[in-house]
């Protein structure tokens, strides 16, 4: 029998809320949401570590798995979390450790939000 | 005779750089060029300028033509410095006024960052 419990994943508390850039003045609360999202990707350890989970096999790394940009373990686990309460990634535990994964849904919302306004 | 010289668009220093976020870690340097990127759109207030300036007819805007966002004149500026600055935004001095443009090749490219990662 298994010890490894599966828990579920957790849902982001973020969603896709705007319309793209171009279509009008975001709202100020709009705004306030998206701009938490482009926030956690404005910092260069945190979007390597963002590419790092993204580029892994399976789509999902732990903290385990990634060494190779040169911050403390302790450090890579506060910017993953990061990621995950602006609803960039979200986590499941599985034994010992955390592992974190792209959030689809929400990424491919920030991409439209560009993309439209560059073809504007 | 007009006295009114229309100055070249000035072409922003940052080029689009970088691979899509799930095809490998990006390197330091990358992530440091593309980190100043997200990092302009990260503020609520600046996010707010930039789909202003997005969705102004045209596609573009002067400080004279934003009014709306509940922020003094040369703030409004220094935002719309900022996202130039980071390669965002294009502008041209027209008469008193400096005009800001929204820079799609730049946008383009960080829409597709995202949404190829989002479909990992």
């Amino acid at each position: 029998m298994s010890n490894v419990r599966v828990l579920p994943v957790l849902e982001p508390e973020m969603e896709p809320c705007c319309p793209p850039l171009d279509e009008r003045p975001l709202t100020a609360e709009e705004a306030e949401r998206t701009a938490v999202m482009f926030k956690a990707l404005g910092d260069p350890v945190r979007l390597r570590l963002f590419s790092s989970v993204a580029s892994h096999e399976g789509g999902e790394a732990c903290v385990c798995d990634i060494s190779d940009v040169g911050v403390s373990q302790p450090t890579v686990s506060h910017h993953l979390r990061k990621l995950k309460e602006a609803g960039l990634l979200s986590s499941e535990r599985r034994g010992t450790w955390v592992y974190y994964r792209v959030e689809p849904t929400v990424l491919a919302a920030m991409g439209a939000l560009l993309a439209k306004a560059a073809s504007a």
